[in-house]
């Protein structure tokens, strides 16, 4: 009995910070997702060209997380919203008390999007609930189609799959019906997305499908 | 570092093994969902009722969690199909190494369905994943409609609401809109279905709901 007491409350201190974090987001009608993939999937380049598209329409910021660096931070700033980094001094995912501590340098009353950009790693952010509406991944073609299988939780709490880098299937083995197959296996609705940040195609698509998100969360 | 090392261990416990029954429910093509609620919503007469409804379409099992009685399992078996009873010793929520000890008691090989109907309580049930496809979760008009805002993880984590009791709506001043604004603003793809396991009102629409994630299951 001991030991499952001490569990339950180690997993309550993130999920009560995760729901305070949550209760900011609906009370100011924003729309926040976790974006999170394993590292050099291309996160920080899809959300480049995301806020590019999307800036005029919505009051965008992004949260980092990162072990040390602001690198991204430092990119995302440079295409005009608010972007500012956490640094998790080594731990390997954001937790929701991390995120808190930095909810009043993005102001949220004033933004429509919230975007927190997790450590780049398919297994412990996965496990941590920010208060987000909705978990994003990206997987990249150059990891190949067997990721979901390798990393099942992380495909599991998804909303979203982005399949990032299509522009290289012709030179890879990767398969997407079977990435698509596998990923569904532990999560029956998943929403599908292939698309290449660099080219650009796909990219009408996941804007088509982020509005809607955010339509969701102000028709409340 | 060494606190946030051992919370994630701690989580990875359940996790895993909550990952390799979801293994097994997929190698078996089994559609498994998690039904939660406080104590007296009224989960068991909604699953007789619904054994009832489905048995002769669907091979249903029913794992049955409880603090140490086995009445439920026993009012279930006399519907025709295979409970199982999970004494939990104490514990206010099954997890998934409880679940993971009593499946070769269901024989997932003959099954379409596994029912796992966990412990009354509208907390600790909604941060241990067993594997399920969907926890669903199931709210008595009788509780009230402020039960989302209080118990917001519970609604953060259902694919779907079922309010039961809807009979007893003009006893009350229970509020539908109020209870779904307020549970979807935790959950923006909340499905909400307004039953009544007594007067079976609304039933005919939950075993559609079943069917259609059955058929997801089987469809791939």
């Amino acid at each position: 009995m001991h030991e499952i007491a001490v569990k339950t409350d180690l997993l309550h201190d993130n999920d009560d910070a995760a729901h305070h974090n949550r209760e900011h987001f609906v009370e100011h009608g924003v729309y926040v997702f976790n974006l999170m993939s394993a590292p050099g999937a291309g996160k920080t380049t899809l959300l480049e060209r995301t806020v590019d598209a999307l800036k005029e329409r919505y009051r965008i910021a992004v949260i980092e997380g990162d072990l040390q660096t602001s690198q991204d931070a430092d990119r995302i700033a440079k295409h005009g919203v608010k972007a500012v980094q956490i640094n998790t001094g080594g731990a390997c995912h954001l937790d929701a008390r991390m995120v808190h501590k930095h909810l009043d340098a993005v102001d949220l009353a004033d933004l429509d999007i919230l975007v927190i950009e997790n450590v780049g790693n398919l297994v412990c952010p996965a496990e941590f609930d920010l208060g987000e509406h909705d978990k994003i991944m990206v997987l990249s073609v150059t990891e190949g189609h067997d990721k979901p299988l390798k990393y099942p939780v992380m495909f599991h709490v998804a909303k979203a799959m982005l399949v990032n880098k299509i522009d290289l299937i012709p030179h890879t083995d990767f398969d997407l019906a079977k990435a698509t197959h596998d990923a569904r296996a532990y999560n029956l609705d998943l929403d599908v997305l292939p698309l290449s940040a660099r080219t650009g195609e796909g990219m009408e698509a996941w804007y088509r499908w982020l509005e809607a998100r955010v339509a969701k969360v102000r028709q409340r």
